[in-house]
């Protein structure tokens, strides 16, 4: 036995300028530190119910069941299909990236008949053509912005034009840094993640249902785990009691907690403007530098950034640069895309320029290093 | 708005000494408090792939399947059946408490013929009834220490006569506290948590889950986020690569791997005869102020300990003044015995002569103050 210090004891300290985790806000770090409570403790209980609140603001809704399901945000999407469609009803899914593709896998698990409605990566949903796809389906999906390709969709057209259907919307990567209005676009089931513009580690997928999709709910879904019946307890408000389903994850909530009010506090709007201007200025940035970008212009997302690696460029070589050089992290591309493209983002305390200027000089270095 | 301070902002420090969560060791809060690592960066691939390999020391097992699933123990429960049995097969549960109750709905689920082997709650499993409940099932599951009732089992006994079957065993309140050995009992697939004896905040499952029964599981179950098949990349070893499944909940994996390796440097064995001891202890001081113990006498779990409320003394008014006034949690009992029997744990950090006194001192005063 040795008690000598070895190199894997140093701490790093990396900047996460990928598609996520990102680095966390201070005070919902900090939170992580606190000791815990129980969770069925009375002070818990009011952290649970203010986090709740505060979700359904970032939300734009006022869906009384709006909560942080223990689990991350792909648990989230299983969620909002397990709980809303069964054997042979119809699932209109628009696919425009990674995610649209897990929904697809997801709702078929169910015994749910999938209808998808394919684009081409790094363009957005059109959503006349997924509206126009079956007559009748029970649920329509959708993500509001694609994290494998950097693109934003209109969610309101498709809540405009839904009828009778329900409107499933997978926001994991928009909540927090761009416009989000649940209750105005006709959302009526969403399900995000807590590691993107939140600023808050992984391991929550903050959740919402209105009444009409809760009414309409498959009462016994496959999954216990995700049961939004059982979860009832959960959503306080009618009972102001809270009922034992799992054990809450209380220290993630406590953390969930302390960075939706670091949100609030800096105000919504004021977060939005922060997210698109340092977009804007890393977009702008990476064109001055010759680079060209993925996502269609005008849909592109200030969160997540899609840059093609140039001609002659190795993609892993310049991340690991940036990685060993500079502790700064990006991400690879998806799929097809997973060696031609990079994806950097700039989420919650990231958003800003000093990011901005650090990402794009050592990005500069990066190419011109591992040529 | 208003700067002033307020009552809810001070933090509490409660001594978890109810059915878990329990506090939290130190090494395992400090690792939440570091800067987070990406879920694809080498560093954290380290300390996972250093996780599971801690994680096969507390299970007694050297399956290569072996991990934190990215969700509190109630989902590896989830993730035991529903990769194990599918429609029409037969499943023997033994329930002598809630969390074998709770099997039966989560097997039903999966269309699974649900056989129960009903026992009186306080008693251990009977492997002799459970074994000859079918002639050939697909799986036996048992829970090796109920949380609800403060009872150990014998899982040997079930593994030595488990045939053909796979055996599913609940290690939640076990993993850590008592001596587990997955391999040597038998145990096919096994799922635990990590806030119990562990010493862990709740968020995780340590899952385990052997070569016989991956062979046999389920190809595509009904859950896509608990798919073991698709959560080969988490399993290191062989491939020695991480693929991407979903985003792993990296502050809690890092605070698992550090609350681990504090264990581990204890030594399992000085642990377990540490949880021992204060077990001893506090029910020889239960019994000393004249209490009862609910559990079978040789049966009984030292971390977690079941003595019936005294006749005339009101439980909820006992717990609430512990916590108010000493800042302590107990547990009430669970269905017909929520407000007759007290579930008191001393598990993790809490596990010894310290709490036990105090915790036998403050109950004392409690039922005093509030007759």
């Amino acid at each position: 036995m040795t008690s000598l210090p070895s190199a894997s004891d140093i701490v790093l300290d990396r900047r996460l300028f990928g598609p996520g985790p990102t680095n966390a806000y201070p005070e919902a770090t900090a939170a992580l530190g606190l000791p815990l409570l129980g969770h069925l403790d009375p002070r818990f209980i009011e952290i649970m119910d203010e986090a709740c609140e505060h979700l359904r603001t970032v939300w734009g809704t006022d869906n009384a069941r709006t909560l942080p399901l223990s689990a991350t945000g792909s648990a989230g999407m299983e969620a909002a299909f397990v709980n809303t469609v069964g054997e042979g009803d119809v699932a209109v899914i628009a696919v425009n990236g990674l995610f649209g593709e897990r929904m697809c896998d997801v709702a078929a698990r169910t015994g749910a008949e999938v209808i998808r409605v394919d684009h081409q990566w790094g363009t957005p949903i059109d959503a006349e053509r997924v509206l126009a796809a079956h007559p009748s389906p029970k649920v329509i999906a959708a993500v509001h912005a694609e994290t494998s390709t950097g693109v934003r969709s209109d969610i309101a057209a498709l809540g405009a034009g839904k009828g009778d259907a329900l409107l499933l919307v997978d926001a994991v990567t928009s909540i927090g840094g761009i416009e989000l209005e649940a209750d105005d676009w006709g959302i009526d089931v969403g399900y995000a993640g807590t590691q993107k513009c939140l600023g808050v580690a992984p391991g929550l997928a903050p959740f919402t249902i209105n009444d009409r999709a809760f009414e309409r709910r498959i009462t016994k879904p496959q999954s216990w785990y995700l049961d939004l019946g059982m979860l009832g307890g959960y959503t306080g408000g009618a009972t102001g009691k809270r009922t034992y389903h799992h054990t809450a994850p209380v220290a993630m909530v406590a953390s969930l907690h302390a960075g939706l009010r670091r949100v609030l506090a800096e105000g919504l709007p004021t977060v939005w403007a922060r997210h698109q201007a340092a977009g804007d200025a890393l977009q702008t940035g990476l064109q001055e530098m010759g680079l060209e970008l993925f996502a269609q212009e005008g849909y592109r997302l200030p969160e997540l950034t899609t840059v093609k690696v140039p001609e002659g460029v190795d993609s892993a070589k310049v991340r690991g640069y940036l990685l060993e050089t500079y502790d700064i992290e990006i991400g690879a591309g998806v799929g097809e895309f997973a060696s031609t493209v990079w994806r950097i983002g700039l989420m919650g305390p990231n958003a800003n320029q000093a990011s901005v200027d650090l990402i794009l000089a050592a990005l500069r270095d990066a190419i011109d290093a591992t040529k």
